[in-house]
């Protein structure tokens, strides 16, 4: 069994994959409504007109993992991008690899740990593990692309024997 | 002061202005990812293309209203749909009036209070108020269309004196 760390989520850390969902003021905000809303404006590169593609929202209700987390899947969505933004209040992990060819061993991938506060978009053939919930059922809202064309390919990684450790957050 | 009753949201009674976006039996969900995730699809209808626009993700963070809730003003998106979904677990009220011509008086709204659980995709052109927090600070998911041209007219309903009555609800 290898281990892998997950590091804190942060928008440059996750840029190679896309963009970080959240409040900050590092992003483009401003006020609306006579001062009674910010607007945090723009945060996600949504990509999905590829073939005559459209952006739909779903909502995805997601079991909790099993501890210790062991990776099972990788998929990616070679004509769109995808958003998740959690609803539950509990954080989650997000495990991925560069878009393009799929990753062939553990060191090609990078393990974060998401707040509740923070979602995530992939950008289009980002690979990324299916959900991993932790603790309990939590909804995600999800954008992502509808449309027709074969826009999910999955890689079995089982076989790898990868388990992440988030011994530093418990 | 007038005064209006607000309704709970449910599907049926907010289909004239757009759809609610919730986990529901009653709409098409299925399984993915080995079982471990339920999929509700596709749950709004998100219509940002109009004069090249493009779908955005942005949150808005909003204060909370005074009570007791009196409406100030309404507006629409001429050129998009506008979906909110609460991230902060608390209700929120809605008010709206159908796409078109703008309301001219108080019986042309319809009030909703929708639960820390659903959201609200508006219709293109739909008539709504700003965001109506309740409580304290909470942030919403915001949907819209990103792009050029002048999509969003106001109308002031100050004068109008209405007042939301939720004495149903507390």
């Amino acid at each position: 069994m290898m281990r892998l760390m997950a590091q804190r989520l942060t928008a440059a850390a996750f840029a190679p994959y896309g963009q970080v969902i959240e409040v900050s003021d590092a992003v483009r905000h401003f006020s609306i409504n006579q001062g009674q809303t910010e607007r945090y404006h723009d945060l996600a590169q949504v990509d999905t007109e590829t073939a005559d593609g459209r952006a739909g929202i779903s909502i995805f209700r997601a079991k909790p993992q099993v501890h210790p987390v062991i990776l099972s899947v990788l998929e990616h969505h070679p004509l769109g991008s995808q958003a998740f933004m959690p609803l539950s209040g509990q954080p989650y992990l997000i495990v991925v690899a560069p878009a393009g060819d799929p990753p062939t061993q553990p060191d090609q991938l990078a393990v974060f740990l998401a707040s509740s506060q923070q979602g995530v978009n992939y950008a289009k053939g980002v690979w990324h593990h299916p959900l991993l919930a932790l603790r309990t059922v939590c909804d995600f809202l999800v954008v992502d692309r509808m449309g027709s064309g074969h826009n999910c390919h999955e890689i079995n990684i089982a076989t790898w024997q990868v388990q992440i450790d988030l011994i530093e957050f418990v």
